[in-house]
């Protein structure tokens, strides 16, 4: 019987003073448990349909007399809270009560939003490899230890961090090894310990990219960092400034795979500015590696950790290459910095969750993470592919650049015309960003105008229609 | 061709300087590209038997003509760094090459420690519902909406909230409602967010209790926060306190219907006199109801919550009903302090795998939490009774309280024992903690001898091991 009422969902709270009644001797009990389940019902904490547990087991469980239970479930059927029927025992009466819960708020959100949708920063989630996702899943909770399920390593899952160096090495050029990789909730979380990190050394400025993130500003800001934006050309940024009047920067955070948003790989020489930057003040580099995995007509860009792993601190995500939604990325530090990270992250691994860190590392030993960025890297491409064709045969006047590599392109347009040309988009129903949203307040580089498209974000159902949206929102 | 490359799991980076003499014309592209592989190789990052792609896959990919690969391979076969064989391609010759990936940590640290484990804070892992867990993830996988693997709202997906809600308000009597719930990376956490928020709004004293965890007074240190322990007598924690001295408080952290470590419940008179300090200076309780769902004998203790959810925030995990490996747990807030945790947050939600969220929420709907908290509940309860039993055989002396809920018992020791039972204890390769662990450093109530038993924690097959290893290590 304990086992009915377990199965059904069953865990029922009674008020304090209630179940002091209840539990007190004498006519007491009865009343109390009556008002009790009648306020449950009648406050709709015990929904229409619900089945009771039978009175024995809720009996045992009140340690009270099992005729007391049976009397109050009698009293309540009496008054119409709770039916009885035989065979399909007691259950809460089917009558309207207030329930206590709203529509969700992206329901409502959804109806009103954009059809096509270009903004850059989300790969496709329709193509989320859920079926593949999932056989991992199971291969890692079927091999995880117990000890998997406890407090962890504040550096994370050793078996993730074991098949990041691994593949990180391998794909991306980096020096790795476990135990200076830290898996974190992602990206901005990542940046959030280091900034962090980097205010308590007594850090107080970082240089910046004159176009990024707000996002990521953000979060240096709250860790109590100015940004200040490091001019750019087109060799991408200059790295020289870093050292200018008198080392002025103690850290820097880059994107020198793919500048965000531009696109373009930081220039070999601007590489080694920064490096010979960092080792000659023991400055730090924050790379931001977000989506080093897809690039289309040349040899990738290794690294910038590859060059030197003691003053650059590698920031990979599964943001890009599966899916924001898993909050999983991860850091390659150097040494030094290690002790300092974990103790900001808390001492212990307060913050990501052991079967999707087990599961990924499963989905990259297994080839699983490989065939699925291929398959990606090639759908991608073919989107790209057929967006350059689109506009040489609509819009000709519109230059994409930053198309090598990643899941967005830079569109130039004519001078004065991104705001209009963002406007006209929103008329054909496509949510598409303009450059200027990118630029940092700071900046002082020329402004110029475009359009940052993710051609990756959409569906593939959707693809071709906001291909069109595009098209007919531009000049 | 390009499967093969993809199936194989091999997705390699060259370094630059190569790629680059291998993307120019003439005799250097085979040069550049045999040392990139021989490189790769030579460091480890192709391991032994690594199936290369074929020659004509890695061509396309590097945009340079097939035979120019099939060179590059043929060198390498002669130098003895790869073989080719007819039907399995070519690989990375068997030859002992130095790994880059050290033995995990956590192997050799499991060797040396302790064979028995009555730690408190930890559910028993080994029972965690591997099987059910995976069903609630195939079915939330399934039933999920592409965005949910987005960047999601910052308060955690709606569809746990929503669970949540329904369940919190049946079976802890809280007042939930999604829109006031928050889901944080467990318990931890959510003491960081809503430490942030309190320092934010220019507090600096919190009020804990004389006996808790020092993991949460560090905490709120880190926040900014100091921690000023209250009193205690044997009806609980001296909540009167909050508003001596002048109302010196603006905040107190809390463990009402369980405290921990003692394992007695906030008295009727003490709630009360929290929720009135809270509600006649704006004062805010942090109510930490880590295992309300683990009760024996008598009726629950319902959440402070419920008194007055403007002036309580309630915290919830998943850490002892399932698993501290999940890192969920969510608060319930107070209206007004939504915003200020959601912007401490990050303004997104960039903390919690959105995975996990939907497998809890499927979980909970399905009644499959309920199962297994009731399995548990059952489990620990006859522990509990054997622990009771067993001291009342062999350690007549030593006296448990705390034993009515949860899963840790307190062991009164004869005064001036409490180390050299924890020594005695370690010696039969057991590990337990004193509660002197536990005092708050500016604690002022009178000290005493004893022991926080875990019996929680062992696996089945360790339990009556562990139970013996105590008996043995006790006066």
């Amino acid at each position: 019987m304990e086992e009915t009422w377990a199965t059904l969902g069953v865990d029922l709270h009674l008020d304090t003073a209630v179940g002091e009644a209840a539990a007190a001797p004498g006519t007491g009990v009865r009343k109390g448990l009556t008002d009790a389940l009648r306020e449950a019902v009648r406050g709709g904490r015990l929904a229409p349909g619900t089945r009771l547990p039978s009175s024995r087991s809720l009996a045992v469980d009140l340690g009270i007399a099992r005729n007391t239970v049976a009397d109050a479930y009698a009293d309540l059927v009496a008054e119409g809270w709770l039916t009885a029927r035989q065979g399909s025992g007691t259950r809460v009466a089917d009558r309207p009560v207030p329930s206590p819960v709203k529509p969700p708020v992206s329901r409502a959100r959804k109806s009103t939003g954009p059809a096509y949708n270009l903004m850059p920063g989300t790969p496709d989630l329709a193509s989320f490899p859920r079926t593949e996702w999932l056989k991992a899943a199971r291969r890692a909770l079927a091999a995880a230890p117990n000890e998997a399920f406890g407090y962890g390593d504040p550096r994370g899952r050793v078996e993730l961090r074991t098949a990041l160096a691994d593949y990180l090495s391998r794909a991306r050029g980096v020096h790795a090894d476990p135990d200076r990789i830290v898996i974190c909730s992602g990206f901005a979380h990542g940046l959030m310990l280091l900034g962090a990190v980097l205010r308590g050394r007594g850090v107080r400025d970082i240089a910046v990219e004159s176009y990024g993130l707000d996002a990521h500003w953000g979060i240096l800001s709250r860790a109590g960092l100015r940004t200040t934006p490091l001019e750019r050309d087109e060799l991408g940024t200059h790295t020289g400034e870093l050292g200018g009047g008198g080392a002025r920067f103690k850290a820097a955070l880059l994107t020198p795979a793919h500048q965000f948003p531009m696109g373009v790989p930081l220039h070999p020489d601007r590489r080694a500015e920064a490096v010979d930057w960092a080792r000659r003040t023991g400055g730090l580099i924050l790379e931001d590696d977000y989506d080093g995995e897809f690039r289309y007509d040349r040899q990738p860009v290794g690294a910038l950790q590859g060059l030197d792993p003691d003053h650059v601190v590698y920031l990979g995500t599964a943001s890009k290459s599966l899916a924001p939604g898993l909050r999983l990325g991860w850091m390659v530090l150097p040494p030094r910095l290690v002790p300092e990270v974990l103790e900001e992250k808390g001492g212990s691994d307060w913050a990501c969750g052991a079967m999707d860190q087990l599961t990924l590392a499963e989905f990259l030993t297994s080839g699983a993470y490989d065939r699925h960025v291929r398959g990606a890297r090639l759908r991608y491409r073919r989107r790209r592919d057929q967006l350059v064709a689109a506009l040489a045969e609509r819009a000709p006047e519109v230059r994409a650049s930053g198309i090598a590599a990643g899941l967005h392109a830079v569109l130039r347009l004519p001078p004065g015309t991104e705001r209009s040309v963002v406007q006209a988009a929103s008329w054909q129903r496509l949510a598409v960003q303009g450059v200027s949203h990118f630029r940092h307040p700071r900046a002082t580089v020329p402004d110029f105008d475009a359009l940052v498209v993710g051609y990756g974000t959409p569906a593939d159902h959707a693809w071709a229609g906001a291909l069109e949206a595009l098209c007919r929102a531009l000049p």
